[in-house]
């Protein structure tokens, strides 16, 4: 039956990340590789009584059955109030779309904006998750130049911001680099995208998770016109509920609610319901989010203390203000694909960067992730790498040597 | 923005049903044209008790954090044993996906199998979900002639069989019609699938609601290695949960869980978990599912009491063997979508059949849903639509007389 496959599903090619997960289930690995939050931080006291809460009340039909496509009322109502205070910018819920994970988010909007060989402008590197979503629909992506600031809105041409469909980007501790877009680059891709009629698709799952709490504005209040926001309930509460949202105008939530409902009908009723009692009570996330910020501040040092301490002065990396991820660059003629092969082998794992391009780019690349392995396994995991790292850069130094 | 929008977002219509069903949430409406499960038959004590096991247990992790994209592992091999037993066909754990409802097993399907202009066979009516999942990728229907004993499968030539991608079907008690498809017509379906490589898929979320307890051989069961088959339960569990699965060769599986994994990575880990503990513990659905035929039976044989009780002689409708529908068929000359302008006027809703059909066709059909329709109120309903019915063929035969 195999020449039935569409096109699309014919060229679809196995992820690299999924066979990497497949081995760092194995409990003796030091995966950081997972992108997994920490179950310490999940709120397990609060879940349970607000499960009890919904399983109780005469709300428990609501919750059992079919629902709206847009989602849960009142949790629209308090993702638009929570969004509105926090980015002092007016969000109604009728510009609030419920999705089964912000994965879903990136789904429906390929669907809605891309047809083949339309132009999408990614960073560099950028989420693969988002590539798969996007691949999908067949579009050709432009690579925007990035650095430790975030993308570099200044090289994005005229022309070219006015040709594309969109620009996906994650501005907070960026899913690989852990990079934050700094305020001043915020404000030019916003002038540039509303001089040019450039949507900005903004994805944010790691946007509370600074770990001074010092955020930068999103790109949703700087120019609501122009972008769809996607949110995420996996880092705040929990991944497994598959809770994201999507904000927008309401012209595209209108859109978006019809292919939502052609692909699942609407997010499971049942953790629409318990999400909005553990948000809605005792201001939730007030005294939630300082509670994950710090545990994930210490992880994120101890990993930074280590990478210190163990790895040779040719590797380098940056020092992220928040969020979930770490960004090795090696010597350029390290392969870090080849280098997991053999990390694998001494019970260590990471994610290659070259993954996270759309365009095969840097094979010298690597993302560490920290907040799921404890501070013992950090040191002895980075300490590992650190030994192999060496071990290569002074092979090929005298290999160079003998040449 | 809009001149954005992908050419599939463009040509997409707003779904009839849809809104539809937004007038049906005011309370005093007899709404017969919802497809919603009664929500007296939801296990209520089962799923509180499951729910109570998965947060006190130290699953509790497992149920809050990401997981594997195939679906939660125990409840995999919880359906391959179930339908191994039910339909005494081998069914390997690896051969079932779980989705988040059955729509988007309909959604992921689409993608799987369709090019623009491919050619999709449907029945006549056929499931307004489908047609929508479908639309997206841009088929060619073929619309294959049914009658009550369910679809022809002698009208379809080797010919059209051998060039289609797929053939949609469902075969029990379908939507909106709520016909069954004969057992000798499975056996020559299947004939003809096997000898054209076919793909059948087959849409059984009614499947387990006959009446009698009497089920007809389902089509996987007769064709594995040409059939797809989607389960649900939302009928026989409830449908807030959104939970359903995909049977397939593990050719099929691996390509789909591609698919989902770009789509949502996974169904939310807590409503599987859940659903797991409800479905593994005390035999729950040798005891569960009488129950519902018990009340949907009930409901059932009172509307055709009604119908017989008040419609005009030449209104028509099937007597169902099971399921949540009736089809009712009106004289030629009476469009059952004005009608329904007139019902809601007077506080009673229904879906008019030309949703229905991939090519318009029948417009003097509807389809009733009773199984959330208290007792009183199907009668009440069924009087109102009688009199509006029997009003319009008077009128229609005094302008006979008149011209």
């Amino acid at each position: 039956m195999h020449q039935k496959f569409s096109h699309r599903a014919q060229v679809l090619k196995s992820s690299a990340i999924r066979e990497i997960l497949k081995v760092t289930e194995q409990p003796d690995i030091i995966s950081f590789a997972g992108g997994l939050p920490a179950p310490d931080a999940f709120p397990l006291t609060e879940i349970k009584t607000a499960t009890d809460t919904v399983l109780q009340s005469k709300d428990i039909y609501g919750a059992l059955q079919y629902g709206p496509t847009e989602g849960y009322a009142p949790l629209r109502q308090w993702i638009a109030d929570y969004l509105s205070a926090r980015d002092q910018t007016a969000v109604k819920p009728a510009q609030v779309l419920i999705v089964t994970g912000s994965q879903q988010a990136l789904d429906l909007i390929g669907k809605m904006l891309i047809d083949s060989d339309d132009k999408v402008l990614v960073e560099t590197p950028t989420y693969l998750g988002a590539l798969q979503a996007f691949n999908q629909y067949a579009p050709e992506y432009i690579a925007i130049e990035s650095d430790s600031e975030g993308l570099k809105p200044e090289t994005i041409s005229d022309d070219v911001a006015a040709e594309a469909k969109f620009l996906y980007t994650i501005p907070n501790f960026q899913n690989p680099t852990g990079r934050r877009l700094t305020e001043s680059r915020r404000q030019t891709l916003v002038a540039k995208a509303k001089h040019n009629h450039l949507i900005l698709v903004e994805d944010d799952p790691y946007g509370d998770l600074d770990y001074q709490g010092h955020r930068l504005p999103c790109l949703y209040s700087l120019a609501p016109e122009n972008t769809i926001y996607l949110g995420s309930f996996s880092k705040i509460l929990t991944p497994g509920l598959r809770l994201g949202f999507i904000v927008a105008s309401e012209q595209f939530i209108g859109k978006l609610v019809q292919l939502k409902q052609a692909a699942d009908l609407h997010t499971p009723s049942l953790t629409q319901y318990i999400a909005y009692q553990v948000l809605s009570k005792n201001n939730f996330l007030t005294h939630h989010i300082p509670k994950i910020r710090e545990i994930y501040a210490k992880r994120c040092q101890y990993m930074l203390d280590s990478l210190k301490r163990y790895m040779p002065r040719q590797v380098h990396w940056n020092q992220p203000e928040g969020g979930m991820f770490i960004w090795v660059e090696l010597p350029e003629n390290i392969n870090a694909t080849e280098l997991l092969s053999d990390a694998i082998s001494q019970k260590v794992a990471f994610v290659p960067g070259e993954t996270f391009y759309a365009h095969a780019e840097k094979t010298n690349c690597f993302r560490l992730a920290f907040v799921t392995v404890p501070e013992e396994k950090i040191e002895r995991g980075i300490k590992i790498l650190a030994e192999m790292i060496n071990h290569r850069i002074h092979h090929l130094q005298e290999k160079t040597v003998m040449m």
